[in-house]
């Protein structure tokens, strides 16, 4: 099956306006200039989901909106056209010629007192190869990250940003069910890992980002991946799957503990409370994310609760990241990020307790924060769910 | 099917060498260290397909090969030891200290008469989020790219990285020639796309990258993607497809023109003539690729030809660029471009002729340098795929 029907539309006047504010933003940040390369805060910005390159595109922001250029390669003009649903000019550069100058040339025309030095704010996930080159060809001026100018913009989400979270996160629910009433013992991680990659792409996302299957001993790798191991009657599987929709991100993780169909081999007695301990430190930092608390604050409030029951040391991550046309961006939910939570902002939800060597067990969900707190985007049931496999 | 069976592998030894060779040219290059983030340099490196972040994983890499170390956030520790293949030592950072700050600290250690200016190279694709925190780390040293010091080791491949090129070829030709023999008429360019998607994994990619499906006017697009149109019978496709195979990747082009079963709806004169250049071009280049030549050279063997017909405005891209763990990378076959070809180097060959608004052609195929000249590794037709469709 396919939403694609259902999906909602962001409308041009949207991007228009999402210009117009980083513009605002621009000046109001002291900075002469915005560089945005290819990735989210461009498809943020005009709606132009470009594809990374050795070959620089960038989009020029200054503090009129009259005077937003976007650089492209001269092969991808009509991509670039057809892609951009804003009225921004379109400047080419060929094969030949040095793109990095091109866009010099364009900031150094917008500004009125030069030759000065100037403040440049450039996105965060531009390469490396292409600031080396703006450094050269602006020589004297300082880059910094574009992310503090952008970021109020990118955190509070609209309508339709949450809507298509919303359809993507619903997509990942009905994966996750999927593959806890399916069979599992027997398989390797790889093997469940397409199958999660196919049936993302069936239940409504273009794209099949990732998923992690982490079973038995890998469990108590957060970030492990999928790997040859076959699965095992009487163990966990840590299952962290996402992918997106129309650029908008899913990631949601359950735990599922397998028997073989053997009861027998049911969860320890350490696993439940664990796994207790860790669902009650979910719900609580849940419970937490309310309009006009620090970030910080629901990552204590998961933690609090860990640490009193000796988990401290074995939840050695932050709580969760902002979601939205990025699967990791701001805000982060980690100790020293006094952010207050806004309405509108998006987030994951996502403690974890791992014993190394043995397993272990994470539960996350994506929430919006709504004016009374958080509404919550991922409802598969978070127990722990014991089944055949 | 699946060719996982028939895969080389890479052996554990080569990472050893490669990284004893990365070390050499640091020294070589007059640089203090290089500071490879996650991408392509890593897993060349290392072996480790480490996924890109807002938290920083960098291989810290400075004269002596013993002094390698390989920075990893903490929660990704176990994925770090289980992806290196390489003898390398790790340290970790928690979600809050300043992981930057650990790889300036690693880099002095390694400097004997500090401090002084350092002179250091980053990896192309690092974030301009982790480069700016870098320099702000190290004030007063100078960045560079990574690339000079490690083309020469990256552009001339092994046997094994030829065959899982080769391998990867295969697969896409494959899924060229079961594309040109189904139904195309009458379907979505995004429809034929997804159909593409499935046949590159099924034919034995790990990872289905990209197809453009550039239908009819579409053509005259090098970097259409795939839209909504509906293909009609009478018009040229350009199919431009890939995916990758344990890292390695596939590229390849082939133009198709459709009829719709009806003979009337056949390629007008126009288009066969500048398929017919094209072709010519292609094959001309091909020839050209023979050990020592400077890579602009085959760009102008293929742009000679396209020249002296009157299509040179057509061809608005270079014709080629190196391909291996990336899709584009060192050499780029462009005028400028004085590089010599080597034995070993692996790139596309692949002239365009566009005629904007109206239709437009590619034949791509990519070649491995070989002691005699190019050997393909594409080996569908070349010609005019006149189809039913």
């Amino acid at each position: 099956m396919t939403t694609t029907a259902t999906r909602p539309s962001i409308p041009a006047e949207r991007f228009q306006q999402r210009l117009a504010r980083a513009c605002a933003a621009t000046a109001e940040h002291s900075l002469d200039a915005l560089l945005i390369g290819v990735g989210a805060d461009l498809r943020y910005l005009t709606g132009y989901a470009a594809h990374e390159s050795e070959r620089l595109t960038m989009l020029v922001v200054g503090w009129a909106q009259k005077d937003a250029v976007l650089v492209v390669p001269r092969l991808e003009e009509p991509a670039a056209r057809a892609g951009s649903h804003v009225d921004v000019r379109i400047e080419t550069w060929s094969e030949t010629e040095t793109p990095t100058e091109l866009v010099a040339r364009l900031v150094l025309a917008q500004i009125h007192q030069h030759p000065r030095a100037l403040k440049l704010g450039v996105s965060d996930r531009l390469w490396a190869l292409h600031l080396l080159r703006l450094e050269r060809a602006l020589p004297g001026s300082a880059f910094e990250s574009a992310t503090p100018a952008l970021r109020s913009l990118r955190m509070t989400k609209d309508a339709e940003e949450i809507e298509l979270l919303r359809l993507a996160g619903a997509a990942a629910d009905r994966v996750v069910e999927q593959i806890a009433s399916g069979r599992l013992v027997g398989r390797t991680e790889a093997d469940v890992a397409e199958e999660v990659h196919e049936r993302l792409r069936e239940e409504g996302h273009d794209v099949a980002q990732f998923a992690i299957v982490a079973s038995g001993p890998n469990s108590a790798s957060p970030h492990h991946g999928a790997s040859d191991r076959v699965i095992e009657a009487g163990e966990p599987i840590v299952l962290d799957i996402g992918g997106s929709l129309d650029g908008y991100q899913s990631d949601t993780t359950r735990t599922l503990w397998v028997t073989g169909g053997d009861e027998r081999n049911g969860p320890t007695e350490e696993f439940r409370h664990l796994f207790g301990v860790l669902l009650a430190a979910q719900q609580a930092a849940t419970r937490a994310a309310r309009p006009g608390v620090p970030a910080e604050a629901i990552d204590r409030a998961a933690r609090d609760l860990i640490d009193a029951e000796g988990y401290g040391e074995n939840f050695f991550h932050r709580t969760g990241h902002g979601i939205g046309l990025e699967g990791h961006e701001e805000p982060y939910l980690v100790a020293g990020n006094a952010e207050p939570i806004g309405t509108g902002m998006a987030f994951s939800i996502e403690p974890g307790i791992y014993l190394p060597g043995r397993y272990g067990a994470r539960i996350e969900d994506i929430v919006v924060c709504g004016p009374d707190g958080a509404i919550v985007l991922n409802n598969a049931s978070r127990e722990l769910r014991v089944v055949a496999g």
